[in-house]
């Protein structure tokens, strides 16, 4: 069978050129419908795949799939994932097959075709998974320096432990919200430097976090640990994710026990989750780590991904504005790192965690990944493309990111996550 | 219908006094046999009620309940908890009435009567709820000294935030097992302050914290508060949680973003949930909060609870030595004002969320409801009844935490929470 990344395939669908879901894509997602309810889908160029449709057809009839069509009308991607890898390969290697250009199976049959073929834009597209655990880890050394020298102490900016530790905490899995999802800036505590007494009213510096969150597909048990050279068989794939972040009551709470209520308030997720197969052909070798890491962290080879990312801000009613560009692959700290070091202790992963990056910010002001860095906590504010200037978030603005990989003509995309932000009640 | 909560009230089941399980008490928890599976039950005395049983043979016919007994035969209290309060207050009075000793429907018939009731000790008490989200707090003011004084600066031990918010952050659920699940030493990273880089190893600085954890009841959505008069209403019931800690694991990662690793690697839950309604002759007012809280946090009235508590240590194969003894009352920040500053911001309850009190720790310094405390970060060990001494916790010592109100003869009790070590692998 051919090798589903082969970018010689095309398909017999009309995906518009700079698609980011090209044949060598096919990303999982969860959509809805009225009329079908929840389905399992993959994403090719403009359309959906009703993967329960798919297999109600017979399509994945002699497949040696380990699953039950049920998996394919949950409201996540939960059961799926739990089928294992060789489940996920053998759809993926179905599904590339069956939308091939020399492939008649689908395309010739017409009531299958209308059925299993639905457009993007005409169903609903959900949270793909339903998270057990969400933690954010802290990987960009750009961003821990930036946020050390504005919190804290610009001498001492990076802490002892961060070079050692790819440092990382508990976020809340109750906020988690599909792309789309309204925002409502929270209220809360703060605290002015030169205020005598908090006061708890509408956040003031609403803010967004640059990120890429992994979701684990394979569980653990309690006491189980991770060698790094199995780290990334325990990953389904990637999204894209926003933590939408509040600076004001961030800083006011934060110590001693991290981040609270200045988080946990929203984050958002793009749809479709984008399988390690179909990025495994983008794959790097991340930045020197210096000193050189404990040995349960140390890893030879390639580990970091080259994903080129975007943040845009459009005002209500106003047109997109990209207010930073920059690449996941100069994390400081693979996912495979931060994988092993989660389980190290011997804390359970369980299917559809998600572990996020932490957010992603380059060396240059302009691939700085959240307003505190890219105004520098308020300091340069940013003039959008109508003129207005911001500090931070305002009401009615809609932040989007976007995400892609891409080789000569070859593009793998994650389509974007997207949210606007409400006043305060 | 008598109150259940009437120290008159008696059973026909043979109670030993000083019982945590009185019929005032009737406490929901989880069980399992090989022949039932899973069953929700009520704990009485030495018994434990089949809720399910129950329910096949007609006793809860006629109440208004809007229930299906299939929520009597699930692995955790969560669909049972959904129900909502009227549900639970109707089940807990049926179970009384029931049980009292001028009520013969189900002791004077025989079968039901066998299959009703189980002794604890032929079944398995489960975790009671599955948690969806895990939050902990930090709101014994003693508590919060001691470890600032022994971590930061003796000089200011407190925070200045910490008389104005409830501090907390989020934990990990994937680790919360049952009383009597085994908890295995970590590895990880650790730095002594004079060394020059850290190590990865067992931890060498085991410890127990000793809580009361809040079961959410009621959920709320994404954007919606929780004013203070309404926030017990979100409330299901207590239990006993023992948020084991690796100190030295913990001391060096803990910054900026909060501890992780040296406290996910297992929580253990006690299997009895004692109902707000059980606990509500025992509600006190909270000690005198200075300076005076945000208005979103000022509340009238008592709404701390009278729970004694202790801590005991026993070797492998020895016998146990209680350790610390405090009570739950003088928490600084109530368990209402926790759950209105948490949801303060829009982030949403879910049903099952398990919301620690953090570590109680009395004045006394045979109060503190650590080891890092109770001996002073290992300069004071403590004797046992053997004569060994402990800095931390050894490998083979088993934890047991226990707590109960009382008031006269009334005496509503948690049970206890257990957890054995094991070596590091």
């Amino acid at each position: 069978m051919a090798n589903p990344n082969d970018p010689a395939l095309h398909s017999w669908i009309d995906i518009p050129p700079h698609s980011d879901f090209p044949l060598q894509n096919l990303p999982f997602g969860v959509f809805y419908t009225e009329e079908r309810g929840t389905r399992v889908g993959v994403a090719i160029g403009e359309y959906v795949l009703d993967l329960y449709a798919v297999s109600q057809f017979g399509f994945f009839r002699g497949l040696d799939l380990p699953t039950q069509p049920k998996v394919f009308r949950r409201r996540s991607l939960n059961a799926f994932i739990k089928l294992g890898r060789p489940a996920w390969r053998a759809v993926r290697q179905r599904v590339s097959q069956l939308l091939r250009h020399d492939n008649g199976e689908l395309r010739d049959n017409e009531e299958a075709m209308r059925t299993c073929l639905l457009r993007q834009r005409e169903v609903q597209l959900l949270r793909p998974v339903k998270p057990q655990n969400y933690t954010d880890f802290y990987s960009s050394i750009e961003h821990a320096t930036n946020v050390g020298t504005m919190f804290r102490d610009p001498n001492n900016a990076l802490l002892p432990n961060w070079r050692w530790i790819p440092i990382g905490y508990h976020g809340r899995t109750s906020s988690i919200v599909a792309s789309g999802t309204d925002i409502r800036r929270p209220n809360g505590q703060r605290k002015a430097p030169d205020a005598q007494v908090p006061t708890f009213g509408p956040s003031q510096q609403l803010d967004f976090e640059l990120e890429v969150a992994m979701v684990v597909g394979q569980a653990t048990q309690l006491g189980q640990t991770v060698p790094l050279a199995d780290a990334e068989d325990h990953i389904f794939g990637l999204l894209l994710f926003n933590d939408w972040s509040a600076r004001d009551l961030q800083s006011w709470e934060y110590v001693p026990l991290g981040p609270f209520l200045g988080k946990n308030f929203g984050s958002s997720v793009s749809p479709w989750v984008v399988t390690m197969d179909a990025l495994e052909p983008f794959r790097v070798a991340g930045p020197q780590q210096e000193p050189e890491p404990l040995a349960y962290l140390q890893q030879p080879g390639a580990h970091n991904f080259d994903i080129q990312l975007e943040v845009s801000l459009a005002p209500a009613g106003g047109e997109e504005t990209v207010i930073s560009r920059t690449n996941y692959k100069d994390m400081y700290w693979s996912m495979a790192q931060q994988l092993t070091h989660h389980a190290s202790n011997g804390c359970p992963l369980e299917i559809g965690d998600l572990y996020a990056s932490g957010t992603i910010s380059g060396a240059a002001p302009d691939s700085y990944g959240s307003m505190l860095e890219l105004t520098w906590r308020g300091t340069k504010p940013l003039t959008l493309a109508d003129g207005s200037q911001r500090k931070f978030i305002q009401d009615g603005d809609t932040v989007v990111m976007r995400g892609f990989c891409q080789r000569g003509p070859l593009r793998i995309g994650f389509g974007e996550v997207r949210g606007t932000v409400l006043p305060a009640e």
